[in-house]
């Protein structure tokens, strides 16, 4: 277990909020030990921090209730959704109260000739998309959980198809968010477009429950495309996989997600799923738009691909053929895991230039072997994205000590690229202490400015971000 | 002439400040009064409050330098592009310093491979795409003046196809910024995607000059399309055209343009061009992508128009015929302003839910009809934007005062269709007042918040976006 030291706490406080939540809010809120500890982080090499309590709103107002309790005492408030974020968002280094949006479940209203949605921060994206199913629309964000809508805008998630559609942050709308003083802030509105003073919408998507408990958002959509087309192959080299993606995007072929996998994790795949994919480099990418439209694409993709030495070019548009091109992909994370049976994976989450994505790439799996670790990569690479995968023992304080050291690394080494020691999960903990050194004390008061102007008594989300405390 | 006051005078710290950059700046300082007129504000209705001085650095560190003098003697400072902004975002309400940013026009790195460019914040957008011709590159976003890209920035500019494209919020990836204490504030990387903290490069495009003089912008570019398609056609209202609008975007046709002109600029572009157009509402589309795609794109978007009534659809990927079928949408600000000789156009801005276009634009007709105004409309329908150009006696004041309450009574219909009074122009002084009743008070508290602790001395571009002076 690794980082940070627990903050001060202010023990009167917390227990002066827990009275007067216990009685306003009875079952709903919950001291116990396990699910505290199930609030606290759990998915991370991060130490477990858990709050004084779990509180399960379940109406704006509810939240509202809940900060301005909080706020009179001086409690820290952290904002939870489903708990699978990586850098340690939600824990309680002060204690203090998880506010549980979870049961904040609603759609609200589905606006199809708009193209958006408006819904409650618990919704999680496969419940949305289950329920937009029969009215042609999704929303196409997609990191690996099922995390929950409010959560992904917390931390301006992503996943593998934001290289055609965005982030979160393209992607909200709108938002409304309790404030430190308890009022509601509305961001903006539902038009598309907006220049109305500060975008405090792309403000709080990304501020990680440190600004505001977003309690409201209104979405964008997106039309299900009326042919999907995927396709496969294998390189040579890391650096020829990279070229094909730079070619693929300058060529303007308008690419839905563009997928490396490198030679590690294609091995694991092999194991674990039984397949026989040739243990090197291998892209995946799929197109979305009409019959002839991904059909031209998949087919300009292959030629491209094969200047760059690519073998067993594979494309198709049946769902089913789809889904075995795929499985690769959507085995990889077990898959990997099982590469070093009983360890625990430890993600980096770095984005560089893609003209850098084959240096950086190649840089981190020469010294994960030269470190004497076991670890897959795995890339969003059409944004210069991607995730080693460290397989950790974690009851080996030396090895979780190591890990660290590459963390902080790559981080740096992404840096040095003009790249970010975060592409899609966060900085949390874990990545605070990477944030200055990518950009500098300026940005560092500034944010530090921002968040004192909004939270002067920091009740939000204390101890994250490298904010001050 | 309308609105705003001016704002009290610190007197002292001007005249010390002018005497200081005098020194520093010798030839590059500028009082002269015609030149600070036109650096004050001059395209629109409000009222000119010119700057004490203009200075005209040549790097960020002068730009510092300039920051930190005007800081010291608490005077305000104004950054100024090309002045082409259209709600008084340049104007001197209480004095100070106009810092002219166009001798700051180098292009400082063209990045191919990563489909980006670093640049000074005066080039303009069309020096820049003439820059980059060789590459297959271009930046999209394209406000109908040749405007420098730091304003573009400043304001979150958009134009025809931020449909495709989307706005400057979208396509600036990072930037340096001049912060009120004089030191450099960096946002990003050119990492494309980044989960960094908070957005600071968000958060500075579209916040006017209010919080930092931005004096680097890294900006993503696109491949210019290997093919481009072009279509037009009359429909028999307004509603049957945002109809089209919406079934276009919902099907998932990926337009690159779609741009109304209602029945008075068409009559209006008939007589300055000389075209015989049918004189009812015109859209006009335009596809970017491979021949192929192009083609079945336009002939879908036929098929959908002719089921609202199209009537002369014609499509074309010829350069000379493109031009031919848009003409009428380039030469419709000078065709409408030719529709009342003499007259002085004053733009509207509105940006609502699409579904609520057509509403918004006959109201707004009937509105005008009724208030007997002079008052063509030309739209970026796809995103819901439109500008309704009212063409006024400026010598009139009681011709203007009504013209101001259309703006206003506009602005709400807007805000109650859950829009927003500005789509692209920003807030600067015009759309001070509707900011407040679009997004309430919280909003402008939090807003408020962040210019006290970014600019504790409210030095950069006092009062504007509605902020406390």
């Amino acid at each position: 277990m690794a980082l940070l030291a627990d903050l001060p706490r202010n023990e009167d406080g917390i227990a002066a909020a827990l009275g007067i939540l216990a009685q306003r809010f009875g079952p709903r809120m919950d001291t116990g030990r396990a699910l505290r500890e199930q609030h606290g982080h759990t998915t991370t090499w991060l130490k477990n921090q858990p709050p004084d309590a779990v509180v399960f709103p379940h109406s704006t107002d509810e939240v509202q209730e809940i900060v301005r309790i909080c706020a009179t005492h001086r409690v820290p408030i952290i904002p939870f959704g489903t708990g699978t974020s990586l850098e340690g968002h939600v824990n309680a280094p002060a204690g203090g109260i998880s506010v549980d949006l979870s049961q904040m479940d609603r759609i609200l209203a589905v606006h199809p000739e708009d193209m958006d949605v408006v819904i409650e921060p618990g919704v999680t994206r496969k419940a949305l998309n289950t329920h937009l199913r029969d009215t042609g629309l999704f929303f196409p964000i997609d990191p690996g959980a099922d995390a929950s809508l409010g959560g992904m805008a917390a931390t301006n998630a992503s996943g593998t198809n934001a290289v055609r559609y965005g982030t979160m942050k393209d992607n909200v709308l709108a938002l409304k968010a309790v404030l430190p003083s308890g009022e509601v802030l509305q961001t903006a509105t539902r038009a598309r477009k907006t220049s109305a003073g500060y975008d405090l919408t792309r403000l709080m998507v990304g501020s990680e429950g440190t600004l505001g408990l977003i309690t409201e958002l209104t979405l964008r959509l997106q039309g299900i495309p009326e042919a999907i087309s995927a396709a496969t192959c294998s390189f040579p080299s890391v650096e020829a996989a990279c070229n094909t993606v730079i070619a693929t995007i300058q060529y303007g072929l308008p690419v839905a997600r563009i997928e490396l996998l490198d030679a590690l994790t294609v091995r694991g795949v092999n194991a674990y799923s039984r397949l026989s994919l040739p243990e090197t480099p291998l892209l995946l990418v799929e197109f979305h738009g009409s019959p002839a439209g991904v059909a031209e694409q998949a087919a300009a993709f292959g030629e491209i691909a094969d200047e760059f030495g690519a073998g067993g070019f594979e494309a198709t548009t049946l769902e089913e053929e789809r889904n075995r091109l795929w499985q690769a992909r959507h085995d990889a994370y077990w898959a990997s895991l099982a590469l070093r049976p009983g360890a625990k994976g430890i993600s980096t989450d770095v984005c560089v230039p893609v003209s850098r994505l084959a240096d950086c790439v190649t840089a981190a799996q020469d010294k994960t072997a030269e470190m004497g670790f076991v670890a897959p990569v795995v890339g969003h690479v059409g944004d210069g994205n991607f995730h080693v995968l460290l397989l950790i023992d974690m009851d080996d304080t030396a090895e979780v000590a190591r890990a660290e050291n590459f963390v902080g690394w790559l981080s740096d080494l992404a840096i040095s690229m003009d790249g970010t020691c975060t592409g899609e999960h966060g900085i949390g903990q874990g990545k605070a202490p990477y944030l200055v050194r990518e950009l500098g004390d300026p940005a560092m008061q500034v944010m530090a400015a921002i968040k004192a102007g909004i939270d002067p008594y920091n009740i939000l989300n204390p101890g994250k971000i490298g904010l001050p405390t």
